[in-house]
């Protein structure tokens, strides 16, 4: 592959980094020194230094206090796997972490890893994407080191047809994760926005790898406006875009909304795996914006108008027509008239 | 890739073996000079001379004819390119064909060549397959020389739901190349087999990448024993195997047998892609041995017993149970009762 790789949680050796830093972190008084780290770690002194110096690389700041040993002072605002593993303790979702400074996309990424066989929950980040991906081969734009691009490996055993109850299990996740960190409440819009004020905060590409009868693996591709701000958005967005920055009027944690993303995925999965699928979608109906309301839903050159009811277990739309008549419409972008 | 490469159709610079068989081909008497093969491909005498080697190591017999050119006396028994495009004047399938001696199994090779971009109707071939794949991770017996592993790259703009649709259009193509081929008329059994006196002669495994709204691409791969003796199958398989060479008594020209597949394949698709799919569903139908009668559908730990009445638009088993209700069947293994 041919990304710009940033750091990697897998148990090889590139972890060495991150034994530094857990070891550091779990000492009292924060202070380690370099014969401990050596001896712990059972790589030489040099190799210490030299690991030291690749995390000073990427923006940890570590003082040798002299004759004592290395302390943290500050880490680097980048969603780094040892940042985002901290006392996470999930069940699933970010046992395996992967973080890029730039990748073309973390749903193309992940999508090679997972047919490379990568485990369920392994979660791909990254600072910046250079063809971020938005639904039906539209653009998503992402600047660095402001937003979160993240995208997650799953392998439930189900059938092609019930994959659409992934996307509402990740929408209904970044709603939590919003909701936990800023306070404000996020709408739903079917299929995969999740709105503030009306104006798109995130948006969910779930892509899968499947058989006729079988799933082989479904990558959620989650993307947030974080610390964005109006002026970074391009002029000619399709839809109106806001962030939580934006919203909130201040800049909001991105290693914290990402755990708090991660959790809240691991929770309704865990769920979803015992068979709730109930719970995701009776949260995804209290939560969605337009159920009740009159809608449009337009879909190439074809427009449809209706209440919007419900949804179906496959992922449509329930529209009531003015004939009483309900259609279930598949795919489209819905406007709310 | 890790494959043993044995041609490429391509518009590529490795395409020279196959233009001087196109060449040697359409010059009446068959005999072309070093020279002229020199001229017309703009390469040197001596790379003619190592192309014609290259040819004659695959197996190709070519006689060089004092002072006078080279003559094209035999072709081996091999699924090449040039040789299946002979003829072929398909619209949409076979514009790329890519033969292997073996892979690991076509289905996995088609599936990083479509994510790579490439275009539809690529068709990748295997003389054998190391680790050929059979629906629902069952293994697909695949020895070299005598069979078709064969797989194919589609991107009709559809939902994932609709993919299935594409299982029943590649299974109405293996029947229709079996009954050109062979004379005999095979039946089609739900979800993916083909069958010749009730036992199996071809399956599928269709594979998908896809998005919630929109398919990318699917994979249709296509196993058929052709010349496989009884003695070729393993004793233990699931359910009684045959081979169009046992059906029918004789050897079955295999690269006959592939244009044959190929051709059905490209018009049926070409039907379903003007929006015919109701052509596909009807021979489907008429050539499905189970349907009016009683059958058990197993799967994981359950079993349906009821009446087969038909398929839907997503490809499920319409079963009329004994109380009188249908019930969808979504996946499974059928035994007729």
């Amino acid at each position: 592959m041919k990304e710009d790789f940033l750091r990697h949680d897998a148990r090889d050796e590139k972890a060495i980094d991150q034994r530094i830093l857990e070891i550091v972190r779990a000492t009292p008084g924060g202070i380690v020194s370099g014969e401990e780290l050596s001896s712990r770690l059972k790589v030489s002194r040099t190799a210490v230094w030299k690991h030291i110096k690749s995390l000073k690389d990427l923006g940890y700041r570590i003082e040798a206090v002299p004759s004592v040993g290395y302390r943290l002072v500050a880490v680097p605002d980048l969603l780094l796997p040892a940042e985002i593993a901290v006392g996470l303790m999930t069940e699933r979702i970010g046992r395996q972490i992967i973080s890029f400074r730039e990748t073309d996309s973390t749903n193309e990424t992940a999508f090679k890893l997972a047919e490379e066989g990568a485990p369920e929950g392994t979660v791909v980040l990254a600072e910046s994407q250079r063809r971020g991906k938005g639904r039906m081969g539209r653009r998503w734009e992402s600047p660095p080191g402001m937003n979160l691009y993240c995208s997650i490996i799953l392998r439930p055993a189900i059938l092609p047809l019930q994959a659409v109850q992934m996307t509402f299990l990740s929408a209904v996740a970044v709603a939590r994760a919003v909701e936990e960190t800023t306070r404000l409440v996020p709408t739903i819009k079917w299929p995969n926005d999740v709105l503030l004020s009306g104006r798109k905060v995130a948006g969910l590409l779930n892509e899968m790898g499947a058989e006729t009868e079988k799933v082989n693996f479904i990558i959620l591709g989650i993307g947030v406006n974080i610390n964005m701000d109006a002026g970074q958005f391009p002029a000619d967005l399709r839809s109106p875009a806001t962030s939580l920055r934006m919203e909130t009027g201040g800049a909001v944690d991105r290693k914290e909304f990402t755990r708090a993303l991660i959790r809240a995925l691991d929770s309704l999965y865990a769920a979803f795996l015992v068979g709730d699928y109930g719970v995701v979608r009776d949260e995804w109906l209290a939560r969605c914006g337009m159920i009740g309301r009159r809608v449009h839903v337009s879909y190439r050159d074809s427009v449809v108008a209706g209440v919007a009811t419900g949804i179906d277990d496959y992922g449509a739309l329930l529209l009531t027509l003015d004939d009483g008549c309900v259609e279930r419409v598949l795919a489209g972008d819905v406007t709310l008239v």
